[in-house]
């Protein structure tokens, strides 16, 4: 049994303690905070939690009940919690992205290198989705060979006003695709490039404040390239695809399973416009697998990202930043790999 | 180049016409002969033919420069024109079915073998379809074994008025099965039986006169059960599906290709209502396949139906007349096949 | 939290003591009992549970700190317990089938009548497939109007040596059809069919023993008919077909997502052997709707199949037993359905 | 009936002959030329031809019973036979690509603009095939509004040996996609770039000769990207891939339709290696086309590809040519579109 300290009761926050306190069977959450003490109490309240309501993060993470910590606030406000956990020697789940970018990313890396323990986790769900686990296998087995090239594809039926950003489509979106194909390539990025495509007009809020489908160009050190386009306006659905090309054959993300139904001419499978439920099972798995590891005392490896692949995707959403920004192709160079994380 | 006579210049008869002046490089129509004279002579008027327009069937088949009959008329009309036809020693094409029931059926098989030749091909056009052509091939290489059972389903959009008949599904319908299931399996038939499902309420000219859908169940000679369903009001399209298990594995006919839409929280496929469209490419495989072996020379063998394969499939649906009618499961015994159509 | 007691520590009750044990958020297994004390006592320490081990069933179902009971013993040795709970008042979920016949479930039915409560839970897992899920919330909502009639085909890649006797085509594998058909069509069955199909000699234990593939004609009392094929010994993999037909569409059971290949010539998706792994997620939601009910104080309802679902399904497989053993079409009568289960 | 003069007796000539003498209705082969008089002989005795054997392209394209022209000789043998069917006001059907650059291409242009007439028809076999139709017709719907991004794969099995040289995936590949998206956008080019993706290892005779896959970016002057993987050795089969992605949905390339098999753990479909039958319709279409125009005295129109085209496409294989020996990004710029072509 896991004492779990949760950080950050907003949305995303609320789903991971309805998960943990319903479809775990090995944890408990003993302490909570939430920067807004109120949104902390209506999560005790709802989900009928026996949890002490802390005044701050530091406070949970230091109290001697809790075990490990899983953490969802906002994306600014992972650092700090981050390097506390390691400094208590604390096991710690954090929602994507580690950090808002590579130099902070970096400095969780070298407090782990310098704690000589991976502690951090970090919630880049798609790894625990069973199509996407699948591909994974069905790559590592070499029976298509090496990867070449490929090509994903991102669609949001619509983007969320608070979404309207352009950098949001690398920030929230592309950030995705940064983890999970340096995931499945198992290879370092060596240049990105970001172009915007044709200006979709069901855009609410008008091209200036999003430029959107963005075509992302991402090669890597060995030589493969992958193609992203990311739309966030699609209208249709939320859809994940992503199809990669080996020597010898390709392999392709599952669509999710729905009837056929075939009706006024058509035959059709019903595709959802909710992102949520679409990882619904990733979510639980990866949980499962941090709440597992913690209880059997292990240090997070094989399917889970690490702090490092939490830098790794910064760093790539960083030069697709700048290429947004400044155009043209952008190089990235990692600083060699900590044996930490061999 | 082969000297057509025509029969029939019905929707059609019109449409073969059409086939054999513009999409055959080796046919000429000379003469041309429907009970409707006029019908005939629009036919000659709208396609351009250089044809003479005969008085009768009998005349047409008897012309000198007729090498070969293609007939589209009515049913019940093909049985004198076809023993004229192998009286004459002519090749001749005709629109399934061969004759109205298993009796007239018999007497041009008995015909045939009188002459000592094979001259008459039936139009059972499925058979020239790519997709039923691919599933043929599948099963003969024995990859999934024999066959045990299977299912098929046949959808037409809505029952044209014309079809208004209880007796019409098993008529025009089920007939389709009747032949098709007989070449697959290459196997006789043992028994059938039809049962009415649930009457459909979007049938709109009420239950008393076209009682659907129905449901036949047959069973072959060494033991396979094939189950079929023919529903002729689905209201969604003209669709023919067919699904057959093997010993170790199963088969099935391919949908048309149409592109993939993602759109309006679906991922759709067209499907038409068209049913004359879905089969045109069968219909000009058929057509040549005819043309050919005239040309050449040759008796019908191979993928054609022969007038032993529109015998059988007559008296299948003899049987499944009788069992719509009185009910119940209705045994079928053929006399010995002729070595003819060993 | 519920309290549950837990009958039977075979492969089965195995894996559901995992599942309670480790995915459910609100229950702890605090009694257990096997007929063999050593596979309870193998169970208490490979999952480590804390519970006490019983000497009986009856000594179990009236332990005190039971809320609940779990029960996966053999087919036959449910119906004691299950009265036993019904006595006590205690809420009991059952592996399907309920008993091993309409004869005995008739006494489950009687006893809660006379309780006044529904206390059984019968897991009839496919209910709470995501993909029936579907197919039934489409069917509800009417969209293809009324379900005249449909095909399912049930396919296992090998019968297991255990399951090799004719009739437990129907006890074992049709049983699932029975309920779910029930289900799905919201109808009471009117008569059903038995017939066995070419045998498949990839049957490793001979004919005699097994016959199959069984071919299964189920009529309703609003006159649907579907028909089902169930094959034991198909070789290529465990493989669950439903579609259904409407007034105006039909729907399909999804296939398994997986992904897709392009290898050697062919366009693939894998298909698993592995029939506990097709229904793993629904065995999940199967229980934790019993879990949540209980911990709720509320009876079965819904989506949950009670005591008079069992039975029905119970008395469609009586009625194929005996089409299976005397041939013929079997007609079934059902008592009047008590208030109970309105 | 069109009397038609033909050029270039290879593989590809030969099927335009078959195709001509045994699939058309209305047009006779009566004059014929190659390079190779033996070829030429030997087309006129396999095919059974009625032809007359010309000794240079200019004979036969004066020849007073030519009407048209067809033209499958090699691709730096056009422009001369173009320009003089155009001088002699004779309709000619030429295979793709229409000259070997931009710069022939745009005399061929400007000569069809001075005898103000269009005459050339360029073989621009996908714009024929069902799927692209049936694209085309759902984009110019505007029902998914106005096309703002996608991605295109070419899958070869294997290079030929002729095919051996790393440009030839321009010019022999990619220029089919520089026709069909410049068809399908209805938009010109405004920059393409061309990058060489990690090296399939099962490319037979060596990187340095055939540097592959080629990853393809494209833009259009409205904005939208494309990106075109082309593969020449992904062993697997011939595979032609179109995806492309609307204001409100996504439409895509129907695989070629076949029969779905199950067996050994797998769903399969067959993928053939074959491209040549891949196109079979397409290339029947195309020539029906290409027949009836001239037999109704018509200039090239809608579908068909006019010398405008086949500069367009020119053009573009150039400049991706250009990137390919020196990287980067090009830009396309065309001279203003001759009203002949409006």
């Amino acid at each position: 049994m896991v004492n779990i300290g949760f950080i950050g009761c907003g949305q995303m926050g609320r789903d991971h303690i309805d998960r943990i306190a319903n479809r775990m069977g090995n944890a408990h959450i003993v302490a909570i905070y939430d920067l807004n003490r109120a949104a902390a109490e209506k999560a005790v309240a709802d989900f009928g939690l026996d949890a002490k309501i802390c005044d701050s993060a530091d406070e949970l993470i230091h109290a001697p009940e809790v075990d490990a910590v899983v953490m969802a606030s906002r994306n600014d406000a992972h650092l700090e919690p981050l390097l506390a956990c390691i400094e208590a020697g604390k096991p710690v789940f954090t929602e994507k992205p580690m950090t808002i970018d590579g130099a902070d990313s970096w400095k969780v890396v070298e407090a782990e290198v310098k704690a000589g323990k991976k502690l951090v986790q970090v919630g880049f769900n798609r790894r625990y989705d069973t199509g996407y686990e699948q591909m994974k296998e069905i790559i590592d087995s070499k029976q298509i060979g090496e990867l070449l090239c490929g090509d994903c594809r991102h669609f949001n039926a619509q983007a969320a006003t608070s979404y309207y950003r352009t950098d949001n489509v690398v920030n929230d979106t592309l950030i995705h695709e940064c983890d999970i194909l340096h995931y499945l390539f198992d290879d370092d990025y060596k240049a990105v490039e970001i172009k915007c495509a044709r200006q979709n007009r069901l855009n609410p809020n008008g091209a200036e404040n999003l430029r959107e489908p963005q075509i992302a160009i991402i090669e890597f050190q060995h030589g493969a390239i992958v193609t992203v386009e990311a739309n966030v306006n699609c209208q249709y659905g939320y859809d994940i695809q992503c199809r990669l090309v080996g020597e010898s054959g390709t392999v392709s993300l599952p669509d999710v399973a729905t009837p056929e139904v075939r009706q006024a001419e058509r035959i059709y499978h019903s595709i959802s416009s909710d992102w949520f439920a679409r990882f619904l099972d990733a979510y639980d798995k990866e949980m499962r697998a941090f709440l597992n590891r913690v209880e059997r005392g292990e240090e997070p490896s094989g399917q889970m990202a690490t702090a490092w692949d939490g830098y790794v995707a910064n760093v790539a959403a960083d030069a697709m930043l700048e290429s947004l920004h400044n155009g043209g192709r952008v190089e990235i160079s990692l600083p060699e790999r900590p044996a930490l994380y061999a």
